[in-house]
């Protein structure tokens, strides 16, 4: 299966320019000692492409710089000699974000990755990129705090990353994402120039730059340092399980929990289809004759949980569970958490190929948007299950399909499109959690109209007026929208014939 | 006293035009009913100042829209005349922001008062920007709603200018500033474009233009419609007001609170200027003896409330409270409450002038600010008192000074810039939530460096390339602050003889 014909041309195309890739290693070399630096082909290709791995570019070179001076040097030099520059994390990123550009070089952030303090009063700390996200929690848990937002890559993913992405995860419906985490950036823009952008303090002066910075997906700059909120560890969490015998009455769970101002630490929903996958392979004691579960998470004190559990409980009931579960201790907790964690690699063992979405909906539609995917697999003939962060409206409705027949390629993709056009429709977004990058390039057009995307375009001018940093990512070119409006008309076929899998 | 001269000259001097008054009103009485528009100077002498009454400037005209058509009409008239435009909301603002241009106009979103709608499960509401802010939760409460965001002037300002100035409030502190609170805006930008920019669902696609636009003092564009978010009311609100021998030790118990996870949904600081003040003028029942007293407000069930009150006391104790007083019922709670509400009118009983500071700094620096704030006192032998949303580290200082007596205007003034500058140092800002307007743009300079003020003209160019949006406001030009470097040599003598009072 080959790349993404129209991703992949996005990546390379913005600008064109011709690189002298000696006189470029040169320069570099002059800012950057030895270790800091790959040109050989063979380091090169460990670079090749992040988490959308179906989409492979060869960068020039790849800095790997340890200093926030090295940052400034490198990003001058790329500046001056109009080299486009790709920053990338620990590359788990699921869009494309870190995707190569073939005349641009790769900035890793993975050896800038000093914890550069904990402050346990203040109940922050200040990190470098390179941190992984499950380290900060680590060199926080001996003052009984952790860091919030939790990616189920956390254990490989870094918070320069993470702020790229404004990644998510199961506990952010309570605590927020990482935007909502994160109080202050250092970042270095294309020219080089340093900026501290967000405050300690609550609210900062001055044109709230912060969030258009946090998921901004490495178009306006390379961060260098992260102040990032750190949270008490709540002292009990319970998970209660819900069976219910109708997908519709789960959803309407769901936003009646909500509804009645309950915020759970974790609130997962997973089909039938779902469950039957994760229960041969974990063993995680799911009911299978349940056609939904809900899996809803408390934490706080012992008598915030007693009480919030006993609500959900109530409302729960009245949404019409056949059955409800709350686990006794640690280890049925983790039990009950361990199949949704295991979803992605089950669904792997059920289909040659799944397709992951990531649509997020006001949550009030979820039931309409369960009812209407339901449909649509029968429409296409194809596997769905669903899983996914149902307290957030974020879906990640698993397409199954077989890459070796291009029908079922060509049903999923229309399926896919039926998907996030009805996000859309319903008054969501393409995107929760994974970003835009190459991936969703296209599906931008159905998102924003031409006057925002020329406002996206003019924000991104006023970060990086030469368009060097990350070009052909994240938000597309009017001229590609006005080719997309064709798409459009054949609606659900798709001009590019194949799909990334995860 | 006169006005402001640097930032009136501000307010005026950007851009340098020539408008013919008389052409522009029939402009604009061409696309607004007649009705709509005010260009009689009795009239228009309303509109010449908002909360900061010491600036004032008479516009050409003021336009009244009643539908997002008519604003945009509007703008796009006078951007193609090349004329500046002021919007406000209701005129409550306390730094300026909705000053008139004397070579441009007023647009006041007054009109636009329409609730659109409340979604009782979504738990939203669609309101038009002229909608009072009290107006918010009134319409939500019969579903249990209310808006949190609630600052004191909250029976007049509107939603418009809340989102213009970012507002807060004393439950901020647990409900978040208008930023946190806000899903959606609709925005016509200086060229009449329309945008939708967030989201009603939990994260959106393309860069996060929310944050940037709320806050924004009027610079980017007109709001038109605002979707905001509604939270339940708690069922049960206590208040603990602890009394202190020390206000350092006060400042101490605030970190201690929250250091140890707790987030109340009110913690206000008053020092004994403050209680002896308002005591003779409301009879609060504050304990007279005490150097400081905290107002610490718990929300929720009747267990949250009992469970996080008794956890409060442990902590208020511990950090040498001498005396703890719980609410019993609903009259004591506001009656705790009545004080602190009438602190600012009390410090204009006892001085002839005072002066309201609006610093953020760390909270956990609250203890050192309170206690260089008390030796500056002396140095400038002017009274002071201390009356602030302390969980959220932001000061509402009050200097009390005599503006008939020049030399207690020049140690007031003095005496701000040196709150003003340490709020910096310690890592804070120079405005919580009363916004810079031209009130704060010299301080601009000490917060800000030459590349961060930059970066904002950059953005406001990607929103406004024309800068006929509300010129002169919140961001300084660099060229004023090169200008304001003197100030920083000379340290203490203010370039402008007069200072605002409230």
């Amino acid at each position: 299966m080959s790349a993404l014909p129209q991703a992949h041309e996005a990546a390379s195309s913005t600008p064109d320019i011709r690189i002298d890739r000696a006189a470029l290693i040169a320069e570099l070399s002059r800012v950057l000692p030895e270790d800091c630096l790959i040109a050989d082909p063979g380091r090169l290709r460990a670079y090749e492409c992040d988490g959308l791995m179906l989409v492979r570019e060869m960068p020039l070179a790849v800095a790997l710089p340890t200093t926030e001076a090295q940052v400034v040097a490198v990003l001058r030099t790329c500046h001056r000699l109009g080299v486009p520059v790709v920053p990338r994390g620990a590359g788990t990123g699921l869009s494309g974000g870190a995707t190569p550009h073939k005349q641009g070089i790769v900035l890793s952030t993975a050896r800038l990755n000093r914890i550069v303090s904990v402050d346990r009063l203040a109940q922050q700390a200040v990190v470098q990129p390179g941190v992984r996200n499950l380290a900060v929690s680590e060199a926080a848990a001996p003052y009984g705090l952790y860091y919030a937002p939790d990616p189920s890559s956390q254990i490989a993913c870094s918070i320069g990353g993470n702020v790229a992405e404004n990644s998510g995860g199961v506990h952010c419906l309570k605590y927020g994402l990482t935007v909502h985490n994160v109080l202050r950036v250092r970042m270095v823009n294309m020219a080089g120039e340093v900026m501290e952008i967000g405050s300690a303090a609550p609210d900062s002066a001055g044109y709230d730059l912060l969030a258009v910075t946090i998921g901004s997906e490495g178009l306006l700059g390379v961060v260098t340092e992260v102040t990032v909120k750190l949270v008490p560890k709540p002292r009990v969490a319970r998970c209660v399980l819900a069976a219910f015998a109708d997908i519709r009455k789960a959803g309407q769970a769901v936003a009646d929990v909500i509804a009645a101002g309950i915020i759970p630490a974790g609130l997962e929903m997973m089909d039938q289809a779902t469950t039957a996958a994760v229960e041969q392979f974990v063993h995680a004691g799911y009911p299978l004759d349940a056609a939904a579960i809900l899996l809803c998470e408390s934490d706080g004190t012992e008598e915030e949980v007693q009480d919030e559990i006993a609500r959900v409980r109530v409302l729960l009931e009245a949404a019409g569970a056949t059955e409800i579960r709350i686990s006794s201790d640690e280890a049925e907790r983790l039990r009950f958490w361990a199949g949704r964690k295991a979803a992605f690699p089950a669904a792997g063992r059920i289909a040659p190929d799944y397709y992951c979405m990531d649509g997020t909906i006001p949550r009030q539609r979820l039931a309409d948007m369960l009812e209407a995917m339901e449909t649509m697999a029968k429409k296409y003939d194809l596997g769905l299950l669903n899983v996914f962060h149902a307290g957030d409206g974020n879906l990640h409705p698993l397409i199954l399909f077989d890459s070796n027949d291009p029908d079922s390629v060509r049903r999923a993709e229309a399926f896919g499109v039926d998907i996030l056009e009805l996000s859309v429709e319903l008054g969501g977004t393409i995107t929760g959690e994974h970003g835009v990058g190459l991936e969703k390039i296209n599906q931008m057009c159905s998102q924003f109209g031409a006057d925002e995307l020329d406002m996206f375009h003019r924000v991104k001018a006023a970060f990086d007026p030469a368009g060097l940093m990350n070009p052909g990512k994240a938000v597309p070119t009017l001229h590609r929208c006005a080719e997309m409006g064709r798409m459009h008309v054949h609606h659900g076929e798709l001009p590019h014939p194949d799909l990334p899998r995860f």
